[in-house]
């Protein structure tokens, strides 16, 4: 077997099952050994920003990585926006990229790049192979390194020539390491600090923010009085009616800094310490008072729930966790806006949804909106490079299809990657996008006051919006192989979601407002 | 006046006039001065690689850079395949990037990414402005790296609090460099290869493009019996009736070879000895003949005019040019196809018109079915990296915007740029995109043989194909705001190009085969 198929090979043996892929002529070894190798399901997307970020959102859901298979630098380069969302995910991805024959590579072809210098600075791992026979031991690698912990991107970069060349057998798996345990003296000092009586918040974010965690964190924030965040944006966060409250840090500083004003004792679980999204003038951009002081408990390599359970043993926290209740408001009416669809989607979301939420301005009225909605996951945009809420959403659909998949999308970063319905389409995915559509760089329009840029020119709006021509989004939906409407008030967005969440497969509902 | 507006002042100062981009809060205050200084037109695009494009295609016509404006690492990132493309075909270009405040950039907010990491594979120049007094400076100085010769991709990173802090004057232009001349030994040793009696053949591409050096090659041509030939893509080739022939070395490496059979002495004139696109089981990667002497009039940095003006004087070329004589047939009937459109483009593109060309399989007809149409500059994918053909029509347009611009277009490749449509509507501007709608990646099926990949299993056609669902492309195209409309027979292409010819402003048509 030649080394195209060695690779297939081990990462079916290590378990791993689908393959995202947009290939070109130098991975074309790869699609036939995809072709002839039972157990990986490719996967089509039109553009690599669809394929690494349904990579994301597959991993973010199965707990493991996916495959992707790009065509040499500049197929790698088109994937790398949704890679950086991945490395701040900490999601687990095996990267493949095939790259020109060694023998090809000294006579500068067209499509020579240096796949390793665009590779790097998403990747926590990077190889390139240079010999058939070590292949098969290098993707071994590759998954063992992409699963971490912490997760990370392994991009493992194969010239053709290693590819189409006779190779050895599969490799075995290696063993994947688990997460290591916080130390204890981590735990003793958090204990002291909750113990204080001072006033102390719990940060957190990864894993820290499955259910079994958030439980244990719930009786810790009952038994001590600490308050439970998390970031703003987090790969995946179980929340819903019956879970346990955490409160998201607010997006804006000045709003983070008043969530956090009076703390004095930050404890950190899978995460760092909170800072500004963005840098304004004559702001910090650290968002906890000087006088707090930042510890510790576990840190995303850690094992969080572990260390939870260790501090709750410490502290003796028994108390209940407070839970968010169940909230369905009777069907809004009148006029469509975030507040009104965030009240739809709480009363109809059905238990187990998943959600890939970058809906921008939008979040501020949908995440606390649907706070009381069935226990779901939510999917957010952990890098803020945009156009990953499609890409993730079809990656977890992927991952999971007996679950309901919402995509919760602001127009303009729709745009960025809205050749994902497609694959939607074409892998008959149970995915619901909703587009809010305010058809303008909304968030720009506000920071362009936070950054003080006030002396603007008679024509910058112009530039912030993307109403001329407006985007018919749904008809572009409709041109991706997914059924769309559109709607422009609450009742119909109401009707239509109500009908979405009953019927099974992709459609797309564009909401003016 | 602060560093952003400095700066747009410097490129202003030193003629620049448009600005391509996709801004986000860290280049507010570049948009701010956009707005603020006249004489610099901002055009916005819904995604970074339509920006880089739409910069490449515009400087490819206008001689001069425009500048992209683009967001952090990850907006970068986006921006890269046809950076790359610009690389190749060595395009200047002045790639402003914004970047953390320098503040803000140890605290690893989420958007904190390694940006010249991502720039460098791409660029001859690569800055990250350090001090608000000197950034006009670093702006006239990427100018002028910017226009080389020869030209290149000069990216200049600006952290925000550089551009947001008062600044000094603007700087004056610096002094662009000329083209050197080639030096008179090589003129010496071409003459004498040419005059020698053997097989010879003059390889062009680059600025020996333009119509007046092809006069003087089409007379060395003529008179020393040497073939012309130009690289399969090249950035700017000035073609039609009228014209001195040049026939472009076939994409696949088995033509190459053919049309270079027997040669003794090629002669490279802006280019360099050509290579395999990609390389195959058992076949070389270089393309001319073991016994060929390959030796360089002109380097793509020297004067290709003068250096062929030079040779042409050596020899006392003085016989006349042969031209490509105009071929209008009558129109097509029957079944579209690509040949059937090269008839119909052939007839009917008006003199001096624009053609970007990413038509990949259907080049194989398009390029030559054309050969007589009225003269025409030609556009073509200089570094294989697809998604460029709608871009570079969009920038080729706001250069020219007197001529017409023609994209022909691929269908599966349109669709990692196909947001410029937005931005040819947005701007009014005269094109008429041509999609060549045969719903499969035909040139990864044609490859797949080539490769020596024959042991495929039953779905391999599945991952080349991409009909299921089928890509309505006019139908993306009206909601992205281009008339659009959908031709499957020849007589309604002919009618529908005719059409489209005589009306000014964007359209598309959408040939299915």
């Amino acid at each position: 077997m030649n080394g195209a198929e060695a690779l297939v090979r081990t990462f079916v043996n290590a378990g791993l099952e689908v393959c995202f892929t947009n290939p070109g002529t130098s991975e074309l070894h790869f699609v036939a050994a995809l072709s002839r190798v039972a157990g990986m399901r490719p996967i089509l997307g039109l553009f690599e920003g669809v394929v690494s970020g349904a990579a994301d959102g597959y991993a973010r859901m199965a707990d493991k990585p996916a495959v992707t298979l790009l065509h040499l630098g500049p197929g790698l380069a088109n994937g790398l926006a949704n890679f950086h969302n991945a490395r701040k995910a900490r999601t687990p991805i095996v990267n493949l990229i095939g790259e020109h024959a060694i023998s090809h590579r000294p006579y500068d072809a067209p499509l020579t790049a240096d796949v390793e210098a665009f590779a790097r600075p998403v990747s926590g791992w990077v190889r390139t192979a240079d010999d058939p026979k070590t292949l098969a031991r290098d993707g071994a690698e590759a998954v063992a390194a992409a699963f971490g912990p912490p997760g990370r991107v392994a991009s493992l970069i194969v010239p053709a020539d290693v590819a189409w060349t006779e190779a050895g057998d599969p490799a075995d798996p290696l063993p994947i390491p688990s997460a290591e345990r916080a130390s204890p003296d981590a735990v003793t000092d958090t204990a002291l600090a909750l113990r204080s009586g001072e006033s102390a918040a719990i940060l957190m974010s990864g894993r820290a923010l499955r259910r079994a965690p958030l439980e244990v964190a719930g009786r810790i924030a009952a038994s001590t009085g600490a308050r439970l965040f998390c970031d703003t944006f987090n790969a995946r966060w179980e929340r819903g009616a019956g879970v346990p409250s955490v409160d998201p840090l607010p997006y804006f500083a000045e709003g983070a800094s008043v969530a956090l004003a009076g703390v004095r004792h930050l404890i950190l679980v899978g995460t760092q310490a909170p800072v500004a999204f963005f840098a304004y003038p004559g702001k910090p951009s650290s968002l906890t008072p000087e006088t707090c002081r930042i510890q510790t408990l576990a840190s995303p390599a850690e094992d969080c729930e572990a260390a939870l359970e260790a501090l709750a043993d410490a502290l003796g926290a028994n108390q209940a966790a407070a839970r968010a209740e169940r909230d369905v408001a009777s069907a809004p009416a009148g006029r469509l806006s975030p507040a009104s669809i965030a009240i739809s989607v709480s009363a109809l979301l059905p238990e187990g949804a998943i959600v890939s939420e970058e809906a921008i301005t939008a979040s501020a009225a949908l995440t606390p909106g649907t706070r009381g909605a069935a226990p779901h996951d939510w999917l957010g945009l952990t890098g803020g490079a945009i156009g990953q809420g499609i890409p993730v959403a079809t990656g977890a659909a992927v991952a999971c299809p007996d679950r309901k998949v919402v995509c919760l999308q602001a127009d303009g970063s729709a745009m960025y990657t809205i050749q994902g319905l497609w694959t939607q389409s074409r892998e008959g995915l149970d995915v619901t996008t909703v587009i809010l559509a305010n058809r303008s760089y909304a968030i720009l329009q506000i920071e362009l006051q936070r950054v003080g840029a006030l002396e603007t020119g008679p024509d910058v709006q112009q530039m912030l919006r993307i109403d001329d021509p407006v985007l018919d989004l749904f008809r572009i939906s409709q041109g991706l192989g997914v059924p769309a409407t559109r709607v422009t008030t609450a009742e119909e967005f109401h009707q239509q979601f109500a009908r979405s969440m009953a019927e099974p497969g992709p459609s797309l509902i564009e909401a003016v407002y």
